[in-house]
């Protein structure tokens, strides 16, 4: 992001807008926002913000230590372990209260595999949170210095813009310089689980000589990134030698850059994958600090030609098989998925994943629904992200309206994440998430009662809300108005409605003299406000 | 739109961007817009913008004089009469060359009732179109001064720029001064079918005194606008006197216009509604123009809480009701539906308009699957559009980012435009509607061939796509690049994927040498010239 955007031009760190606060919950002190309305109702918000008012410099603090300590002893650390042994861990218990569910719940689903809770024993600033389809539809953003320059301050501020739009995970894509320093700065200071795709460091040690890469080299940048705290990995050992010619065909290739690598790798060797053949080396190395293997689908279809053929399928089986192995070394597992697939063959994604994975959470990129609108692709693809996440895909990897152009500026990453949280959100309604429809149906009661600030307070992004509506009415009475810019108030649905309701609940008195005196009256009241949109 | 927006401040008149110009296709001189890629290849795109260089004064030429003057003898001017007959009209003709279909397909699913045509023959300057689903998927703009003045260069401008950016209808919701006037300049420089909400017009006769309205008012108002030359009319004959109870507990009652007016007639006499008593008389008036019904749905859902409920679905069957009387009466029909509408139940929205409206084309606004999100309702709401789109609604009303907020300017009508485009792209491409996938296809393959322009012209918005391109890689040399600025050149997949191929092809020789001679050149290409983003 570092080239277009200069220095940071605007504080990431966040207070609540007007009509919000944020509280900590319980004795885990787990992180909400309150939203207080003007009757008097109350509504929490998760939030992913994290602890506010602490420099690059110094850090998050560090709530995790006393609990992993606390666990030191233990053979195995990871939270599919505990759950296994019938553990409830802090981190379950945190997640519940985040949830709005169970302990017990939260426990059952990481044992059964179908949720992860990424969650290195290296990263004590983490905010626990969980990726599986029976809880909250969550939106991963890619950060990362892809090309020359960024300091750690810039990527540290892109990391805080990110959460503070809401995004539950982060992914460090940096390939650039001072990628260690980076990296330790970005996990210092992130409340969410951060994930890398390692491959790319390891092949700038190789520098770009994809033959040179071998399980040794792979296996140290693994364990220096895992050292650093990072909570989850892409790793492209699903893209075997064999798969390669199944993309000989495509439209696009082979689109995913680790896909590309291993392919590379595979075919200059005429070998099978060092990353398959090493699969357990890897799990070994994973499980020590309980690092949650995200398992990168490298052949991923690049164009809505490609979407659901041989070679994408080929793979997601492979993943399938190491995620047993992986399941087996007590390893937490999601795996990555498209990508590029028309609305059509979406469930089709959605089911073999379920079948083929065993139920470990799916985590995709998208889907664009089409390839027609590069400038868009955000909204294309946010499209297909609630489709598959109504449909059980439990982490929606945002793209912005940059993809296929160049790199993503601060305002691009919010436009991503705003409509990743819609999709998410979205999804949440379509599946029935106990709760989730709170915050539509206060948000819609307010609306029909004319109460525009809780509206503005119940928003996505208030400061909009509220921008838009003061774009053609910005007097402060218009905040109470019983109307707004877009009808008048002699069009006003729902004002005509509540004088419905008046009038039906006078009927058999004189409905029609209270429904006129009804309108009269509200039409006085806003002339004497001294305002007068409409004119007949 | 007129508060916020002011003088025009720029022309909505469009030139194709370079690398597409304008054709006319056929005797019937059907207009295209045609890309010429590097490549020699050519493709044909719908096109909506109209006739270019026409001032408002002049109005558009009149390419339908001739053919509804031809016809002036038959006793009935409907499309749909025509279709019974077994006669195709120049309509048709023209519509199965824009959808590249045979005029007898466009005839027969007219004469089903599947399709509509909207096309009064008074407004002759319209190039014909059509609305059904097994057609391409359609998109209306509503314009409108609702509030206090407006230039009728202002409509118009709006119009052309709703056009410009991709509407296939116009809805103009005037309800402000010179009311007529605005709409004879709109309908004169309408190359596409403009729809309007008649009952606006006729509350404003009777100074917005709900209670006057009676059907001669309603008639003559319909008279003067279908003489005008209006293709579709809103009319909310499905609001009865017994449905009103029925929202009564909703959350946000009706929010509907008309339907909040028909709703306060109904209770204010006790009466039925007056348009459902004299639907006949409405469709006499209409057949006699061939002005097209948009069966209004009035008791829509204005929130999640309140979707899919009793109410809006006595509303739908009334509708079915009324679509066979105007079809009796050789009357187009189309169904208007929601609105707020959750994911899961977009299905049964479909399922439901199909079986009770008799496969009469389907019309929705949105839906939104969300209330949460004022600001970006123009993205909640094209989720839920490409969805139902894909189902088989043939039409989608657009929403812009100002919804629930406030009036949209010129950049609100563009992104609600783009979003409501790559919904019905999308829903095209889920329905497989032949050769929808012929773009996707050209610009994915020019994105793997690095051929930027052809992607930048083949685009939804050539303009923003080149913009965000050269935001981060200026150079002209960038535009032959073999990566772009996201990866840079060593981690560019569609690099590496290429140069896999032609490993392949030379396995058995020096696959190795030839892959890594392959790197070096293309990388020593880009450095002459003298373009360097990316440094190890």
């Amino acid at each position: 992001m570092s080239q277009t955007e200069g220095p940071v031009h605007e504080d990431a760190t966040t207070e609540p807008p007007a009509g919000r606060v944020r509280i900590e919950v319980g004795e885990l002190c787990v992180p909400m926002e309150e939203v207080h309305l003007t009757t008097g109702e109350r509504l929490r918000l998760y939030d992913t913000a994290g602890p506010q008012g602490f420099t690059a410099d110094q850090g998050l603090p560090k709530r995790r230590a006393d609990w992993i300590a606390a666990r030191a002893g233990d053979p195995v650390p990871t939270q599919l372990w505990y759950a296994r042994q019938g553990r409830i861990t802090e981190e379950m218990r945190f997640i519940a209260i985040r949830e709005g569910v169970t302990p017990e719940f939260v426990r059952d689903e990481v044992a059964r595999g179908r949720a992860v809770i990424p969650a290195n024993i290296k990263h004590p600033e983490l905010e626990p949170m969980i990726i599986g389809r029976n809880f909250l539809v969550k939106v991963n953003a890619n950060i990362g210095n892809s090309a020359v320059h960024s300091s750690l301050e810039e990527e540290v501020d892109k990391l805080r813009w990110s959460v503070r739009w809401g995004a539950d995970t982060v992914m460090d894509l940096s390939t650039g310089n001072r990628i260690n320093e980076t990296r330790e700065a970005i996990l210092r200071s992130a409340p969410v689980p951060i994930g890398t795709v390692p491959i790319y460091q390891a092949l700038e040690r190789v520098k770009g000589q994809v033959e040179k890469l071998d399980i040794e080299l792979f296996l140290d940048v693994l364990a220096e990134q895992a050292e650093q705290g990072v909570d989850y990995f892409t790793i492209h050992a699903g893209v075997r030698l064999h798969h390669v010619p199944m993309t000989a065909k495509r439209v696009t290739g082979i689109v995913s850059r680790g896909g590309s690598i291993m392919a590379k790798w595979c075919l200059s060797h005429h070998k099978e994958s060092f990353l398959y053949t090493n699969f357990d080396r890897i799990c070994d190395l994973m499980r020590k600090y309980d690092v949650t293997f995200s398992l990168g689908d490298g052949l991923r279809p690049g164009c809505i030609a490609d979407a659901n053929d041989e070679a994408q399928f080929a793979e997601l089986h492979t993943l399938g098989e190491l995620t047993k192995i992986a399941w087996e070394r007590d390893c937490q597992v999601m795996i990555e998925g498209p990508g590029h697939v028309p609305l059509h063959l979406i469930q089709e994604n959605m089911d073999e994943q379920l079948k083929h994975c065993h139920e470990a959470p799916f985590y995709t990129l998208g889907p664009l629904i089409t390839d027609f609108c590069p400038g868009y692709d955000h909204i294309a693809s946010a499209m297909g992200a609630v489709l598959i996440g109504s449909m059980g895909c439990a982490m929606l990897c945002y793209v912005t309206p940059k993809e296929h152009l160049g790199l993503p500026d601060r305002e691009d990453v919010k436009q991503g994440l705003m409509a990743y949280k819609i999709a998410a959100h979205g999804a949440d309604l379509a599946k029935g998430h106990p709760g989730a429809q709170d915050r539509d149906n206060l948000l819609s009661q307010a609306r029909f009662d004319f109460r525009w600030e809780d509206q503005f307070n119940l928003a996505l992004d208030p400061a909009v809300a509220r921008e838009y509506h003061d774009a053609t009415l910005p007097a402060p009475a218009a905040k109470s108005a019983h109307f707004c810019s877009m009808c008048g108030p002699r069009f006003c649905s729902m004002e005509i409605t509540q004088q419905l309701r008046e009038m039906a609940s006078e009927m058999g008195k004189d409905a029609e003299r209270v429904a006129d005196a009804g309108m009269a009256e509200k039409s006085q009241e806003f002339k004497e406000k001294g305002s007068v949109i409409y004119t007949s």
